[in-house]
């Protein structure tokens, strides 16, 4: 049985703005919270929504490095995204960039915050930036809201099997 | 005697917004144009404001790559820029993030567009898009209106004296 989170996942994304910003908590400590989002192992067990697989290519969590992954789903439809990670601050904040190769030349730059709440709780602040406010529409109307909060519930039970350690 | 360039920058950001756009026009092919832009060696010789030495650490231009270089002015100061190629693709384009070391933490993301025009000129755009319109605001308040402007009338100068090969 999977336990409804008391956790919501809000996705905002203003009229005539090129950012989309997600907040999430997480009942976990900020290190093992950023763990989960920076060690490829632990991502490809919740990123994205569910039924799908996710194959790491590369994921060079570091200053300077590259990351490739694709989702593959039940009928063998693939998606790729990839990006360099412009700065990696453990375990407080990541910048990257990201592109889905589906859609090449529409790049994004991420940045995700991490801060530490009272009872070993954390909050997980994204921002993405959009090439045009065309680019960051286009986003919203896909079916990203599915993916991301599927993602963090999937994150959830990782953190009550304590698979993330 | 440094004659008046007939093609003018433009730099436009709009209010509320968190972009800047930048256009400009050079008497020059695009593959010149785009190796100016790509080439540490030419780099160095005219971005940024004039009364400046650049030194370039690294200049990675591949997708993937990073980059870092330092302006030092008259007296001293120095001004240390970084960020990471998302990708180059000769003579088209280049995607990549900016960061000045002076004010880390707020990072733009960076694309160049390079079009032929005809009688062999062509035309640059680059879309710079902040993490927020404090950010973008920020850029705009700082003097980074003369350092493009003559950043670009320095490398019509290379132009001119047939630098670029």
């Amino acid at each position: 049985m999977i336990m409804k989170s008391k956790n919501e996942t809000k996705i905002v994304g203003e009229s005539g703005k090129q950012e989309i910003i997600i907040t999430r908590e997480f009942e976990a400590p900020r290190e093992l919270v950023f763990k989960a989002y920076t060690d490829p192992e632990l991502l490809k067990l919740w990123l994205g929504p569910r039924g799908y697989e996710m194959h790491v290519d590369k994921f060079d969590a570091r200053s300077g490095g590259e990351y490739r992954y694709i989702h593959t789903g039940k009928n063998g439809e693939e998606y790729a995204f990839r990006g360099v990670f412009h700065d990696i601050t453990a375990p407080e904040s990541a910048v990257q960039t990201f592109e889905f190769e589906g859609a090449k030349g529409h790049v994004s730059l991420d940045s995700a915050k991490f801060e530490t709440l009272p009872d070993n709780r954390t909050r997980v602040t994204s921002i993405s930036v959009f090439q045009s406010v065309a680019d960051r529409d286009m986003m919203l109307r896909s079916n990203m809201e599915t993916g991301v909060k599927e993602g963090h519930e999937r994150l959830d039970e990782l953190f009550e099997q304590g698979l993330v350690k």
